[in-house]
């Protein structure tokens, strides 16, 4: 009997989503950011996700209140961004222990409502509940218009690869700290042209590798894009950007960086271009490419 | 600073829903099972809610996987049922210790696929974190038409108070097999004539309580009708019954029940009626009414 432990986080959740599947009115989203749910008018459709923030995983002990509460609302946020969804509903189940300060849970409610209240979505309900660690679980929900998630799997080889800020540096506090991307997920949905959308929580590799593997392609990042988006080891592996990672046909490309900057103050970051083969994650050097497997860019960025 | 533990659960949420109102769209159902939210149609409103099965809280450690699976789908779709509502998307939020048999994970999902597919619902997406015990949060949306969600705010005095089946007994294994009243509850709704209704949770005095306090209202329990369900101390304190407690306008209980009667096998329990003092709780024997304070009804009993 194999323990959760030794198969690991995304294998047991693959084995699980056996479970998510097999009613024909769901349009799409398995394995994805979020859940696209019809709604019961057929012009538009929900989105839902959830998220845990958990005492000692997300956030350490004695963090400020608001800072951990701004985490959590953000974290389902950014889900929804990455379907390019504007979000509407959020329940939370917190699990405290009753030796916790009223007002730090407090604390924690005013930094989710602050986040939710930016982008027009709204804390309806939930559950309290004791127990040992601090845990807020975070479901939210929000609408699109029928068909048009962005989805993970829609990338295609030759699509470029780009992304809506600079990466790495989490651990200096913008995990706790980050706005989510939602009014840019709402826009690169509108343009019509984005061909696969994730946010990046677990870092660009990790995450890269997901959309290879729900696109069924492969992906060529540039050294030197790697370089001005904030260094291939941070980049790659810091994880807790929360920042989007999408692709958009080469033919679109150029325009829709131009409407982008007409649009945001920040840049748009390019890092590289899909390609056939399927799984596989490369790096590109001078003309070099190179299989990046696990973290063993490490050594190839020393050898 | 007043620790959670001594403003107690209900008091803290209290003063966490300071955080969950303020927006114009929202029907109602803050402070109930579910959160009442319009849908995309006009004519439809969708509910919303979560609920934590926590190991250690909601069922002993070792415990047979299916049977956590049940109740932790069974407390959401429950909520579900008590606004009338037809369950639809669910998801799940999973916090597993690593040396968990991934069996036993596959079990508690099995177990909840099972009991939202009786009713129609689906599970379409959830997270997975590491944690010191097995805590199971879910979240649930259901469909219903707009403006009928059966609110706990809506009793008034000379309403009949009737409950979908007998109370107590819930720690002998009923608290993790029962099957929620979601077919009930929606028949109710659609008889147009329930004025109140939620689930029994923590006991029929507690959330008893909650509905006379949502609705402004006082109740009198029949001694004898106590006798009838299930037995006073067993049908006030045991909790966990998850059977639908509703009020009726006098002049419609007899139809009701009719219409109950040609639809459902077992029987509804009339347990009293309400009156105009609000919040009040009283018990009538032999038509003597004494207000039961807290569990004090132990000692009235006794006498």
């Amino acid at each position: 009997m194999p323990l959760i432990g030794s198969i690991g986080e995304h294998a047991a959740i693959h084995r699980l989503m056996e479970y998510l599947s097999g009613h024909p009115a769901l349009s799409g989203g398995l394995g994805d950011d979020c859940a696209v749910c019809p709604s019961a008018h057929l012009d538009w459709d929900q989105v839902l996700t959830s998220d845990a923030t958990i005492e000692g995983v997300h956030f350490e002990t004695g963090e400020v209140p608001r800072r951990i509460g701004n985490k959590a609302a953000g974290r389902v946020l950014s889900d929804i961004a990455a379907m390019g969804a504007a979000p509407q509903w959020v329940v939370v189940n917190a699990v405290v222990a009753a030796t916790l300060p009223m007002e730090c849970l407090e604390g924690i409610y005013e930094g989710m409502a602050v986040a939710c209240h930016r982008f027009g979505a709204v804390i309806v309900g939930g559950d309290l509940t004791e127990g040992k660690s601090l845990e807020m679980h975070l479901f939210a929900t929000g609408m699109l218009p029928h068909g048009t998630a962005c989805l993970r799997s829609g990338a295609r080889p030759g699509d470029v690869i780009m992304v809506t800020g600079p990466l790495g540096g989490s651990r200096a506090g913008k995990h706790l700290d980050f706005i989510p991307r939602v009014y840019e997920g709402g826009f690169l949905r509108e343009t019509g042209q984005v061909s696969a959308m994730m946010d990046i929580s677990d870092g660009l590799a990790t995450d890269m590798r997901h959309m290879l593997e729900q696109s069924g392609v492969g992906a060529v990042l540039g050294q030197r894009q790697l370089e001005a988006v904030g260094g291939p080891e941070s980049a790659l592996f810091d994880g807790e950007d929360f920042e989007l990672l999408f692709t958009v046909p080469e033919r679109h490309a150029g325009a829709l960086q131009s409407a982008w900057n007409s649009r945001f103050p920040e840049p748009l970051f390019t890092l590289g271009s899909m390609v056939a083969e399927p799984g596989v994650l490369m790096i590109e050097a001078e003309g070099q490419r190179q299989v990046l497997t696990g973290r063993a860019y490490m050594h190839f960025g020393n050898e």
